[in-house]
Order: structure tokens, then sequence, then C-alpha cells
């Protein structure tokens, strides 16, 4: 990853330093890959920072964790005043948060950068998501606008914002990435055990899909996986993967985060738990023999439009998954008192990442369209593509049920959506509950508010007229 | 909830010592309540730890967090090897594995313990789940299982483990808790919005499911809840009620406990999200005005058969939770090295506190039966009552969906039933794509082991025929 950071540094007119702790990585390097470009080599932390002119820019990929910080104490003795830690790895925010306060009482700026895109964008664009130190921006912006993605000609990358906000960014984008793959697997699923197709007409139908409102990165490699026959005996080499995944990463942390600040991100929650209940493979194997369901019989109906209807599913899920990140990224800027500018963090995400799309330029559209939008799903396009959508998702949703074949993500998000635009949910039965036997009161609709039942007041009933002298800061339960 | 467990104490035969830092409390307290009972008051923390006989059992019941430090510290001067110091708040539980070891050093032995039930079960029977330091069970046994509740001739409270344990598994309970209680929260909305019942209606419904499978506190209050009028103008209080919920606490724990072990705990989730959801009131209403859904129109189908159908979702949703929160504390039992008694954990939930329930016999007898019971699934009981349940579930969920009336729990229980009985998810998926583009290498399904995909070894295909010279370990996406 770093090399083909550096590669691509050089190849956009930079002199690049390079330095690994294994120095015969870069004398390998540099006889190599390196040779003949404006790349040179430092066999020390202390000739790293010689090499370079002030103010430095040192740009870090290392393992997040305490390999971060204690290659940043290696660097201290030998940087000056106003130098440029940055640090390119999959850091956790708080740590970044952390590591700009320390380096800032010590004179010196230093920005936690989002860097997507794996091998092949690290090389020739990748999406950079750079936050912190902000009155480093100008030392950087031409090099990092320089080697990012473009999209339309714009460069996949603009400040995100304070402190570890450009590694929250990263944590939200890898999130949505959990997503998105999980819902083009449940629509695989859908397709294979539904409605019987084999993985050539699976490919087929994504080969369609990646020229409508689909069209992604995950959409084109998920095309390229269901038309890959094993070398060996020219089978679906897809069939034969172990249907097991981890999930010990940002997926995790974002949903955590949500839960945090108490935003309802139901889809990537979701995924994560399917990445979980995979993990469960022995378990699973033993379930399926005791635990039965619905016999998938062979579908009848028209094929094609139930494709249709599971692309509006896909889309849909989607739209709910980007308005709930975006609900998150609103939440965290409140909560950690960042600015965040929403349209640069759709327009970062649409080239070199992995979650690039054609998608995320009507995310940017409907942002840069009103920078005030409280929500993706009341910009004008999204209201009209939901609406669009909504009755082959829940053709879907329901197909799936009734299969017996489960779509956790299509399912949250519809539950989401038919909850968002609710007026009254039932959470007034849950109040009424929570005061019943804990006292922890609850507060009454306005339109309903009276002498008796006071507005924006605490109120507490004694439902069954026995005991009483209980009030919410006692209720443990 | 501290008088009421003195008085609980007191009723037993116990005789004891009443301390607040607020001493008037005190004085309070017993020229009233405990007038005549065999309660002495303590003017100070050294009063009250010199009328203790050795050793000494000190039961604390502050605010979660500093609070208990504090208190503790201030008890230490006073105390002897061998007292022991009970912390019956509702402790974040890797506070108490905390403290455990604290004053295991110090030779005082810590015991943290889950107290549930509110004022009343505190007063006349609560579910206590102590864990800590074993040594300490001995002392404080006879008095725990006096004033707990009893189900059955049975004490509700066993000894549940080491560290911090009891207070996990007061956690896990209130997770459950807040999923219990959304479950019924979409069934009343089903019912509400769906079939157009009243209130009254609704209530008839519930004292019928409260003589069922159903059977339970939370049930019976739903009921009176949905019977219970304003006195002021004689309609529903329930209907005057704001539908916007808190969920800053114990739920949110379990959830992210959950995600850090890795164990698909979906359904407490979305119990927590849809909180999350119901708190965002605003954004909901305004959300209302723009975006559109199915038309309800009135049922004209069998509203008693449907009825029937409903109670079998709750009831399948609700031993899907169950299994769930079972999952979690197996894991955590691995995780952290705990010896963790399953069918007295369900004993402890039986009878005196919130999620109290018939149901949880057949939990407790599930597990009595097998000890090592892999899943609560996989007893005979389970097995029957889900296929049985399955029909109505599905029937339940999929008319939520036709009608636009959310039910996420419902919906990720069904999901997650469908999920685990599946033998091969179509996480395969998922793991080729995360070869393809980052090169994190996958499994072979042992059935297509052969020579070049090789049996639990990490594969990696060039997808595309391009690049390759990456690996998992670089892969930043």
């Amino acid at each position: 990853m770093g090399q083909n950071l550096i590669l691509n540094g050089a190849d956009h007119g930079f002199t690049v330093v390079a330095f690994n702790r294994t120095v015969s990585k870069v004398h390998d390097f540099l006889a190599n890959e390196a040779k003949g470009k404006s790349i040179v080599g430092a066999e020390s932390i202390e000739d790293l920072c010689k090499k370079l002119k002030s103010p430095r820019r040192v740009m870090l990929l290392v393992k997040a964790g305490q390999a971060v910080d204690d290659f940043i104490e290696s660097l201290l003795p030998f940087l000056e005043k106003g130098d440029i830690i940055i640090d390119g790895g999959n850091s956790h925010f708080p740590d970044s948060n952390r590591r700009a306060k320390y380096l800032a009482e010590k004179g010196l700026r230093f920005v936690g950068t989002g860097v997507s895109g794996g091998e092949e964008g690290a090389r020739y664009g990748p999406s950079l998501m750079p936050g912190g130190n902000e009155e480093a921006w100008p030392y950087i912006k031409d090099i990092f606008q320089s080697i990012a993605a473009k999209s339309d000609g714009e460069a996949c990358c603009e400040w995100v914002g304070d402190e570890g906000s450009g590694h929250f960014v990263k944590m939200v984008h890898n999130g949505i990435e959990y997503g998105d793959m999980q819902l083009i697997c449940e629509a695989y699923d859908i397709m294979k055990r539904g409605l019987g197709l084999s993985n050539k007409e699976i490919g087929d139908v994504f080969t369609e899909w990646n020229k409508g409102v689909l069209d992604s990165f995950l959409i084109e490699i998920t095309r390229d996986i269901m038309y890959y026959n094993d070398p060996a005996d020219g089978k679906p080499l897809l069939d034969k993967i172990l249907d097991s995944a981890g999930q010990k990463g940002t997926g995790k942390w974002t949903a955590i985060n949500a839960l945090d600040l108490g935003m309802p991100v139901t889809l990537i929650g979701e995924a994560v738990f399917s990445r979980c209940l995979s993990a469960q493979k022995g378990e699973r194997g033993r379930a399926a023999a005791i635990l039965n369901g619905p016999e998938i019989t062979s579908f009848t109906g028209d094929k094609k439009a139930f494709i249709a209807d599971l692309e509006q599913a896909l889309y849909a899920s989607k739209i709910i998954s980007y308005a709930q990140g975006f609900m998150l990224l609103r939440e965290a800027a409140k909560e950690y008192k960042w600015k965040l500018n929403m349209p640069e963090i759709a327009l970062m995400w649409r080239g070199g990442c992995i979650i690039r799309s054609v998608f995320l330029k009507d995310i940017t559209k409907a942002f840069r369209n009103n920078q005030k939008l409280e929500n993706l799903l009341f910009d004008d396009f999204f209201t009209k593509a939901i609406h669009n959508a909504q009755g082959g998702w829940r053709r879907s949703v329901a197909k799936g049920i009734e299969w017996g074949i489960p779509t956790p993500c299509f399912s949250t998000a519809l539950a989401f959506y038919d909850g968002y635009r609710c007026k009254v949910l039932p959470a007034n039965l849950l109040q009424a509950q929570r005061d019943y036997f804990g006292a922890h009161t609850f507060h009454v609709l306005p339109e309903y508010a009276s002498s008796t039942l006071p507005e924006g007041k605490d109120i507490h009933i004694n439902w069954t007229g026995r005991g009483g002298n209980v009030s919410a800061s006692t209720y443990l339960a």
C-alpha cells in the first residue's frame, strides 16, 4: 500500500522519500518498482526526516493501534514545529482525536486520513479523506488531490474536518461497504435459491444492473465473480467458497458508534450481525438438520418482473443505508463539534474506493442542492426514487419470507422506512410500560396536553391504584 | 429501592443496618416505614461498619459509575479482611470485573449482583443475580435466597459466576427486556393500525394471550395499560403518550457487547435502534409529510385467525430473542473464562423481574434436561414450538410489509431463523468480493477441497487476470 502511494506520488511529479523499518525492503523497492522515478530512499527515521524539506510531510502507513503511537514517538526527536504527521492507516477515530491534540501541544500538525481503494486504488487513484489540523491542509492539498481518484474531473479528496473526522468518515464508508456487500449477497441468494438461476444467469442480471441505478464497483466485481469458473473443472468457483465471513473491523466500530450516538443505523448493524451469523458455520450445519422451513418450489411467476422488483429492493435498501450513514455523520458532527462538509464526503466516495458508484453522484448533487438537507430521503430525487422502488421492494421481502430465504438487510431497511415515515410509533406503549413497572414517567403528545397532563413535563400515573411512592431514579430493571 | 430491600430483609428475620449519606433520611425511615422492625440506623460509614458483625456484609445501592468507587473507598478504612462488599446497582460488568480484582488484592470479597423487579420487587421479592468472589456466597446465600422472589417454590437467586458475571447476566436480562417490550409494541401497532382495533379490544387480546404461551408480567401490564382511561375524559391514556423512548442504558450495552463478541444478537440490536428511531420525533413528523407508503384499507379477512398468527409471531420472535441472549451468555463465558450456570440463569429470571414469565420455565427445563444444550432452538420443546409458530409468524410479517407497518423485531427474528437454519449462506460471495478487491483470501468448503483448493488454507485468486502482488495484510478498504 505504502509503495503504491509512493509510486502514485512520483507519477504526479512529486519527489518522495521512502522508508521501511526493514531497510532491505527500501533497497529492493528502489532497485525495482521505483527505479528511474523521483523516489529517494531513507536508511533510518533520522535520515528520512533529514531528507524531507520543511515543513516536513511524513505519511505513515502502519497497522492501526500501538504501532502508530510508536512510530510517532520515534519521529518526534527529528521533527520541528510546523511539521506535519499524516496517519494513512485504518485508525479508530478516537485515537486520531487524541493524537491530534497531543501533537498540537508539541507544535506539530496531525492529519488522520482515510484511504480507500485497496492496492490498485493506492497506485492509480485512491479515495482520500483527510481530517485533523486544518493548518496542514494547504501544504498537502496539492499532493493529495493530485494522487486521488477523479470523478467527472473532480478529485475524490477534500478536507473533511477536525480531529479524527477523516478516520470517522472512513469508518462510516467501511460500514456502508459492509451494508452494500450484504445487500448484494441477499439479492444473489434470492436469485440462486428462490429463482433457481445459475451463476451465469445471475452474472447476466448483474451485468444488466450495472447499466442502471446500481452501476457501481461492487456490482461490477460481483458480475465477474459470477462468471468466474474454477480452471480445474470449469465449474463456478463461487460455489466452492466457504460461507463464513469475519467482521472484527470498522463495520463493527460503525455499528457501535451508532449505538453510542443513538442513531438508528440498522442496516450496517444487520450487515455486521450477518457476518457474525455466517461465522457460526458448524452450529448452522447442526441447526439445518433440526430446524425446518418452507419448501422452495420452482418459481412459476414472471422471472423478469421479479428480477426488476429485486433491483428496486436493492436500490431502495441502499438509499436507506446511505441515508442512515449520513444521519450518523450529522450526529457525529454535532456530538464531537466537527464541521463536516456533506457534499464533499459524498464526492470523496465517488471514485477510487470500494463503494464508488453512479449513485454517489446523486448524493453529491442532493447535498450541493441543499447544504442543509436534513435527510437524504427529503431530497426530491431520492423521495421519488424510493416511492418508485417501494412496490418491488415490498414484494421482494415478502417473497423472501415466503421462501424462507433470509434478507435481513432488505427487511431492516424497509422496517426503517416504514418507521421513519411514521408520525406516531408504538413507542407510546413502551413509555407506558416503563412508567408502569418503574415509574419512569412519560411525556404527553402536545395535541393532548391539558392541566392534568402538562406538555413537556415528566408525568407519572399510578396505573394499578396500588403502591405509588416510587420514582424514576429508583428504577433498576 | 434500598429501603425496600431493607424492609424485605427485616421481614425475613434478618437484622439490617440502614445508612444513607443524608442521615436525616435514615431517621425518617426509622421513624416511619422501619418502625417496630429489626432495623438499626447508622449515623456514619464508620458507625455502619461498627454495627455490622464479622464478616461484614455491606450492600451498596448507589448510582452506577464513580459513585460506586467512591463509596467503596470510603468503606475501606473501616473494613477487615474477609468482609464482603455487594454492589446491587446497575453497574457495567467491566467495572465489576475491575472491582472484584481490586478488592481481592485487599483481602475483601466483592459481589456484583443484578437486582430486578423495581420497587415492588425489592420490597416483596426481587430477582437477584449475584456474581463475583464465590467465597462470599455461603455468607449471603441464606439472606439472598430468603428475600428473593420464588417461582414454584424455588428462589429466583443462585450464584451466577465469577467477577462481573452477575452484572453481565443482569445486562443481558435488560437487553431481553428491551426486546420483549418492542415485540409487544409491534403486535400492538399491527392490531391498532392494521386491524383497526380499539384499545379495549387490544386489551382483550392481551388478556387472552396472558392465558397462553405468552403469559408474562409484560403482557399483563400491557393489558392493564390498554384498559386504562384518562380520568379527565374517559379516553385511553395510552393514545396521549408521546411516542419517543430513551435508550442510554443496559440495552445498548448488550448490543455493543454482542458486536464485540461477534454474536448475532439481532433482536436486541433492533429493539435498541427502534428506540433511537422513536426519539427522532421531529424528523419523523417531517418525514411523514413527504414519504408515502401503502394505503391501509380496512381488514376484511378472518380477524381471529390473524390474531392467532400474531400471537405465534410474538412467541416465535421471543424464542429467537432468548436463544440469541443465551448464545451471548455462552460466548461471554468462553471469552471471559466464567463458569455460567444456564438453567439457574433462566430460573433467576422466572420470578421477581420484569421479564418473568411462564416461558422461562420451559427454558429452565430445557437447560436442566441438557446442561450442554448448544442452542435453545435445539431443545425438542422449542424446536416444535417454533415449527408450529412459523406459519403465523411469516404471515404476520408479510402483512406488516404489505400494510407498511414496521415490525423490525419480528422481521429480524425471522431473518435470523432463516439464516441460522441455513447450511450455506451467501457469505461465500462476500468472501469472494473481499478477495477480489482486497486479496483478503477465502477458504474452500470441505466438500470441494482439492490440490489447487486445499482445505483450511487461505486461498487467493487473481479474479481479473490483472495485478496480483497484493496480500490481505495491505487491504485498507
